[in-house]
């Protein structure tokens, strides 16, 4: 039977999307909107790409993806919380996410802030309860705890955020610093989500380089890809389009161009898929995901 | 030769903000404003409370406390991000703590929130990292992290938090709701510092369950007396007096009463003591900052 890559991110989106509400609704918090903005946030129509490349990362090895479902919710949950807080007035001030209005314009700033806050602490909480359930052993659950928590903090995506709103602000940019951003902003969680995987899945210290190399590839394609397509447009996308160039937000394309963008994803991918060839069969639908991320059109 | 409280708070510290000026001054993002931001609240004068319980506790099982000064660091960093959050114009818009302007009055609204956002993911870098460098146990690692999560997620702080306004918008309160609030909002991690350092220490299950009804007792107790010196002033508190009744903010004080609030901190503080009486020689540290802290005047 050959292998159907729509099919198989059906099938990983559903499973992830039970378990982020079966941890949600665990939080039994009754006042006031918390659970409710949380929940409000985590289906508001995330593809999971973070979480999928983390389960496709554990099969690579030829492991079984199951044990790495918790994991995998825990890094949604940090991206969500990015999200929420990026979104806020003193930030990037966005009323629209995904086509539906923002968590700070449906529960105000105070719980917004609040939501982002509980999403990122509750995360390492599912995490480590899911190695003290004896999913994973403790000592690969110390490692990735490690991976991600530099990733979401100052060395990660707050570094990358940092980052962002200061180039916005700068006169002279250099390409190389945008690619940083992009690095830390989008790159880090995308890389520690392969790298969860892997490290699940059992890699030792030369596949885990492997792995990197191919998420730090694929996370920067994949922010210039959706730069790309934000200048290009298209409905699906769910935000209005032209929004970074309106902003002056710093882009790849607004600073190399279209054909540079369109080379520079071609060559990361290649890259990206070099790295794992060695994987064989197991490691298909991380290439194929891959593949997908930089040819889709939402 | 006499134990000396006063020292031994001034010793462990200075071994505290030694070590926390390390942490921060190690991530070196070099944009924008978040290390210094990081710095100015971590350096706003704070008791540590918390790290020092955590020291305390360890020292009470007979263990050296050296090896805890990174978590005890890492709980300090989540303390100080939810300080600075809770004083964010959207929540208690506050603007001075400790004497100081709030973080968001320096460096503006956007960087005081990545700042919370950053200690607060940094403290499990630091906490995981300490355990990577073989200071403590993976699988005691694993634990703690799961505690230290729990207590600054939903089902603590931000719980208490959320809790905290939402009884500033009700008609009628129940003492037990503010008591519910006081245990998840500032309780929380108090606990969860002593169960650390209990848990570093080597505690056993029972020791254990001791150190948790100690700290509860304590956190209680801390924060009722906390509350009567907002009403009974003080210029030590380094904040405006009667701030609380200003916002009509719902503390134990101001539904218990006065002579009810001081009888309740003696109650909690003998409890708290009982559970502890068997650790002898080893726990008399601890023993005398739970007494400090209930008879403290700022």
């Amino acid at each position: 039977m050959q292998f159907n890559l729509n099919n198989y991110i059906k099938v990983k989106k559903e499973v992830i999307d039970k378990e982020l509400l079966n941890i949600i609704s665990s939080s039994d918090n009754n006042y006031g909107d918390l659970q409710r903005s949380m929940l409000y946030s985590i289906n508001a129509g995330g593809k999971r790409l973070r979480p999928i490349l983390c389960l496709a990362s554990c099969e690579a090895l030829g492991s079984d993806s199951a044990k790495a479902i918790p994991v995998a919710c825990g890094i949604e949950m940090i991206h969500t919380y990015s999200l929420i807080h990026d979104d806020l007035p003193s930030m990037d001030d966005d009323s629209l996410r995904r086509g539906k209005p923002t968590n700070h314009n449906v529960f105000g700033e105070a719980t917004a802030i609040l939501t982002g806050d509980a999403l990122l602490a509750d995360a390492f909480y599912i995490i480590s309860k899911s190695i003290l359930d004896n999913r994973i052993s403790s000592m690969t659950g110390i490692e990735l705890i490690n991976d991600v928590s530099y990733a979401a903090g100052s060395r990660g995506m707050v570094g990358g955020q940092v980052l962002d709103l200061y180039l916005e602000g700068s006169d002279t940019i250099d390409i190389k610093k945008v690619e940083e951003m992009h690095l830390l902003k989008t790159g880090a969680l995308i890389t520690c989500s392969v790298m969860a995987g892997a490290r699940i899945g059992g890699a030792n210290t030369n596949e885990l380089e492997s792995f990197k190399k191919f998420a730090q590839c694929i996370g920067l394609a994949y922010q210039i890809m959706d730069d790309l397509l934000d200048i290009e447009g298209n409905d699906d996308l769910g935000k209005e389009i032209g929004v970074d160039k309106k902003k002056k937000k710093v882009t790849y394309p607004s600073i190399a161009g279209h054909e540079e963008s369109k080379r520079k994803i071609e060559e990361l991918t290649n890259y990206a898929l070099s790295e794992i060839t060695r994987f064989n069969n197991s490691a298909l639908p991380l290439k194929l995901i891959s593949k997908y991320l930089v040819e889709r059109k939402n």
